[in-house]
């Protein structure tokens, strides 16, 4: 990031400042310097964990998956986490047994500074695929970090782990549990190789609520369906993708037994609103992206099917690049609703736009005129309703647009 | 078309000069401009066959077709063919009973010029979807279309059925049928909303071999497979796709009973080798498409696991953008093979460019120096092999770059 000119500029589609996050009860962050990729800013983030905290997590369906992926695989049923590390600018993947014998020898000095086991440290790593990553500069920076451990910097956390990311992302909720505030907190990077599963390369949250880890998990699993698993930029799945949730137990939340439980309602809406901002932070950051597009899919025969046609409309490049040049070109929507090869009924498709009906009973609104339709298009966020005419399931998914900058930044990000 | 400065240039990557077609004995062509979208230039193509010719296709997937896929699809099991009509301009896609009507009115007047049945004429439409489609301007022209059908007009031919396409798609190829020679000429259009089934809008292929119907039939859906199939230019899947064919008889070769006959070795490697040639077309005048890529996959659970983990590597953004930035960045290779979902093992994934091996048993290659690779990656041909260690299958897929090209053409094809 950085090196071309006018790519590194914010957003258009970031939130106007990053959010402001409060402490949250048994998390302490501190971040480096490790010159791995990058020069001037810090590109290692250490969380730490109270005794007690448990671990859920999501990760990349790639059958080439990273080293720490890997790794996190292994140690997430355990379901006990005490430190998080994440490097930025090496993704650590695609290097061999070398790249095993890194997670291995960091797990190993950070358990050993923080006096924990192994598998309660949670590794992962985002930027070039298939360099090797040494794990001395990462240990070496360990020492001073773990001096300087504190709660409240959540902003120079998010910093650390950005790649081609223009802003920081992160989130907050709060909610009660039987009468007991608790905070959720969440931190994300991505904004290129961003497709479902997973949606983000990297997405963590954390909370002080206390959790068993199997309850942790489903309610983490659901969660991500919704958000991070409904949004795409440019359909590529990494290597790295990662979404990790911690909870500490730190504000003494009376026991719960399942996701299910009444107890956890409001807590289950907060922990959703924070994925979902998340998520949409990521979308908001895609490469090149200029505008944010709603895509809600409805009488799909359920909501699997729908989730899939809209991952086709938002997939689809001739979509993608008729938004990016303002182009109302609701043809383009009909060609990927039928590509994506889930039932739909062609004569009595619908599609509206910006609130205007345009098509319906498979063809052209007979009273829809396209300059209605040109404020909406020349605006920053796009909204489509498709309704397929076959059932009732429904979905919504999330993308961007597909503009210059995407090909800008991807033809020579890593040169 | 045209309308951008320097996008209707053609293609860097297209033939010196479109290829000499030969007549076919049994077939006749016209064009005509009706004026529907273009202006100065032909956009309407009618093909005239003599008594007994066969017909075979393959057409798109889309659950959303156009209304003469529609057509087609309904006439194709009864295999007589009289002519075909193409129009270039507007796809008569999603245009409701109305374009279904248009489809019936055209088939009329053309049986009733040329003395045939309706279900004996095979229509395809290509352009803008979703617009009504009128039969009048079409039928008009009719009339001394037919007065001017002709043998030897097929680049006027491949030119009437182009839109963004930058150059006339043209193949031809000479076998012999028991010692009888035989022509196959082939002509196609397509250069965006290209994926497999169909990996191109229109193609259209034509021999005076005499062929049952369903001995055609099997010839192209194996030739399809390993042809227009195997391409990709940007993973979207054209509501209009057709690939037909039609065999006149004229050269008075004798009977065949099957695809498998001896008799027609030669003959199913000379129909192969047209629609080959015509696929590779399409993907060289891929939009924006500054490099021809081949994508080789060995070590495939099967052949149809190699295809897909090819048209995951094909059809990815970042493997497409780092081409086009003369990036040799392999890592993105793995990701994409990590995303097809198909079995490979990392461990012993191996990948070479242009001939070097750049990474083996699942790291980079110790001896590879990127350096190598520059004049390759600099030049028009991008050759990737992929060994995923699981398997013998194997498959060659095609694809092009994504460049800033693309966006240009698309985001303003419509305005």
């Amino acid at each position: 990031m950085g090196t071309l000119a006018g790519i590194s500029e914010t957003s258009p589609l970031a939130p106007q400042a990053p959010a402001d996050l409060p402490a949250v009860g048994g998390v302490r962050l501190s971040v480096a310097e490790t010159g791995t990729k990058y020069r001037g800013r810090p590109d290692l983030l250490m969380a730490a964990f109270d005794e007690g905290t448990t671990v859920a997590g999501v990760l990349t369906r790639s059958k080439a998956p990273s080293a720490p992926v890997d790794w996190c695989r292994k140690h997430l049923a355990q379901g006990c986490a005490r430190a998080l590390v994440v490097n930025a600018g090496n993704a650590n993947a695609f290097t061999g047994k070398a790249g095993d014998r890194t997670v291995r020898e960091v797990a190993a000095a950070v358990a050993k500074r923080l006096g924990c086991r192994q598998r309660e440290v949670f590794p992962a790593s985002t930027g070039v695929i298939g360099e090797p990553l040494e794990s001395g500069p990462i240990n070496a920076a360990l020492k001073a970090m773990t001096a300087t451990l504190t709660p409240g910097a959540w902003e120079p956390a998010a910093r650390a782990i950005m790649t081609t990311d223009t802003f920081p992302k992160l989130a907050t909720a709060t909610a009660r549990i039987d009468g007991v505030p608790v905070t959720i907190n969440g931190i994300a990077k991505g904004s290129g190789m961003i497709a479902p599963d997973m949606a983000t390369m990297l997405g963590f949250v954390f909370t002080d609520a206390g959790l068993p880890a199997n309850v942790l998990q489903d309610l983490l699993t659901s969660s991500v369906e919704r958000s991070f698993n409904a949004t795409t930029v440019d359909g590529d799945t990494s290597t790295s993708d990662t979404v990790l949730a911690f909870a500490t137990g730190a504000a003494a939340t009376s026991k719960v037994k399942s996701a299910g439980d009444p107890k956890l309602k409001g807590f289950v809406r907060a922990f959703d609103k924070v994925c979902l901002d998340l998520a949409h932070q990521v979308v908001r950051d895609g490469e090149g992206a200029q505008k944010f597009i709603s895509i809600e899919i409805a009488g799909a025969e359920d909501d699997a099917a729908a989730r899939r046609i809209g991952l086709a409309v938002a997939n689809s490049p001739l979509v993608k690049t008729a938004i990016a040049g303002e182009d109302a070109n609701w043809g383009r929507i009909v060609m990927a609703v039928g590509k994506s090869g889930e039932a739909a009924n062609r004569d009595r498709l619908a599609i509206s736009i910006g609130g205007v009906q345009v098509a319906a009973k498979g063809a052209i609104d007979p009273g829809y005129d396209e300059k209605t339709l040109v404020p909406h298009m020349k605006g920053r966020e796009i909204d489509i309703k498709v309704h397929v005419g076959v059932g009732r399931g429904k979905a919504t998914v999330w993308t961007c647009d597909l503009t210059h900058g995407y090909i800008t930044i991807n033809a020579d990000y890593r040169s």
